[in-house]
């Protein structure tokens, strides 16, 4: 089913997120439009990329994502169509579909975006650029440019599951880049100089009590049983983790 | 006419809210979904029973509400399908719904969620479990699962009127868990040490007072004209509110 | 095409963009609703006036928009319909409406709403009137109202274009109600103490510089490149900017 996903970091405020769905509606009217993240860490193609490639596998197979965390808008930068496990990718070729690539199943595939807006405004690609291309592949279109090997997109070199914190939510709950099953059974972890064992869920520790988890995506997050995980230990986007292998039951 | 309406405490950020309007996009493909509360208080069914029982109201008869504050998801706490006057509402059976089920004008129904997903995560029960079941109603299908008598399902021994702040929104009014017909004509109330009139609306009072109305949804409500009554009189979800008879007109 | 556009202060928290939004999918159902601001200026039909008027050229040209900025709600004050540039305006007249009215190509034409619901709130008109008016614009419908000359409509001597700060956005940009043609080439502007000059994106500053530039709805913004200029310049709505003739070249 064809469906469009919103992943940026225009924040929750201002004009942008509708101003992307108005050209949306005129030009894939009918087509679904999701609002995935809109606060996809600013300025921060690295730690948006591990959120992508993990929440993308949610969608269906032919959805279309816009991804718009492009610091260098308005500089030469790329536009770029990635597909990827049969779902489509539009956005700044600086890195934010690096994981994406990565972990397809078969291999990827990429387009330069050429066709130009009649009216291309200097700083609001996602607006005149973007989403009119995810509208025109939402409807079932061609990619609007050249083909594009893989290694000359922007490669980046960044690991495949990385341990920092990408993501803190409402809650206060710190997502990581890393994937759950990238964490030893009996593993724990340090972060921010406290040492925290696995649970399967909040109920399962008392109240107040941090711990990690696999959470209902597959990424390592780091929480407090009705508590703000990030307020109380500290935690910001970029924190890193680290494994400790050994004893790591709950109390 | 079919609706879905989401009221959780997922918070304005991150992806929750999205994620669970793809699934219903995909189970329930036109059905309009209005996001009521993303910010209900967090952690806190008793205070969120009296604003979906409020709110609820004002949407069409065979609406179906995803309620999500649900403290202890993935703990043995049951997921519940509750109907009350036509409308459906989805969730965990934590008292959420209670003032729902009390307020209804015939006696409200109960089902037990017995249906369960191929793939149900430890912490995410709003996506896996509660919007593909509101989904499935919000198409006129049947609930998923055994009827539950009233009396099995986990009743709540709160008042019918919660003289305590319930909700602060965004310019700083306070919503209480008083119906405003609950206050007697020309009784004033106390909050936070201070004594406040009642007015019919912002316009009535001079700039800077404090006052108290009946909202536009039928709950006391405190503020200020032109400034933010939380801030000024220092309220929070769970201030109490007390009912002072006697003079209150408006100087 | 049919579009409904929200312009609001409502704020991002609360129930009430969700209660429109149901009034809306009942009484036109299928007609895409955009959320545009959420959080225009708080109580500020004057900041507001200079926002509505810039975006609303970018949507079509029978897009209706739902513009509640009303701190008299309650109050005597006309609720308005106004027409201008093909476009529908709903709300209140406060003088929301000054801007997109004086810089209609065709003279604006204007309708005093006469039509009242079984039940008006003295506090929700954006939910019990204005949302209603619109949704039978959206449908075709004729303005429930009688025609009004503009001299009748509650006129504003507020200028062609705003000298100060009109909106903050998330990323801590500056918008200002000046459109970028009234600044001259190579004039520098003063804000806060501190002389801005011109660039065209963000990537033609050095990080961590302010500068200015026409944004991609055409209003001189105040930026920081990879920065929050509010924060670094200490600016807020109101915040007056000057234009500094002479020398502006970035260095």
């Amino acid at each position: 089913m064809a469906m469009i996903v919103l992943l940026t970091d225009f924040g929750l405020t201002g004009p942008y997120t509708g101003q992307v769905k108005a050209v949306l509606a005129l030009a894939a009217p009918g087509v679904p439009v999701i609002d995935l993240f809109a606060d996809a860490p600013t300025f921060d193609p690295r730690a948006t990329a591990y959120l992508l490639a993990t929440y993308a596998g949610e969608f269906p197979a032919d959805a279309v994502f816009v991804c718009v965390v492009d610091p260098g808008v308005g500089s030469e930068r790329r536009p770029l169509i990635v597909r990827a496990d049969g779902r489509w990718f539009v956005g700044p070729d600086n890195g934010v579909f690096e994981l994406v690539i990565r972990r397809a199943p078969q291999p990827a595939r990429a387009w330069r975006i050429d066709w130009r807006p009649e009216r291309l405004s200097a700083t609001f690609h996602g607006r005149d650029l973007f989403a009119p291309v995810a509208a025109a592949l939402a409807r079932g279109g061609e990619p609007p440019g050249q083909a594009l090997p893989l290694d000359r997109v922007r490669r980046r070199d960044w690991p495949d599951d990385l341990p920092e914190v990408v993501y803190v939510d409402g809650y206060g709950n710190a997502m990581t880049g890393l994937r759950a099953r990238a964490v030893p059974d009996g593993a724990a972890l340090l972060v921010a100089g406290v040492r925290l064992a696995r649970a399967r869920t909040f109920a399962d520790v008392p109240r107040g009590q941090a711990f990690f988890y696999a959470n209902s995506s597959g990424l390592v997050e780091i929480a407090v049983h009705c508590g703000h995980a990030a307020r109380v230990l500290k935690l910001a986007v970029g924190t890193p983790v680290e494994l400790a292998r050994g004893e790591s039951r709950l109390p």
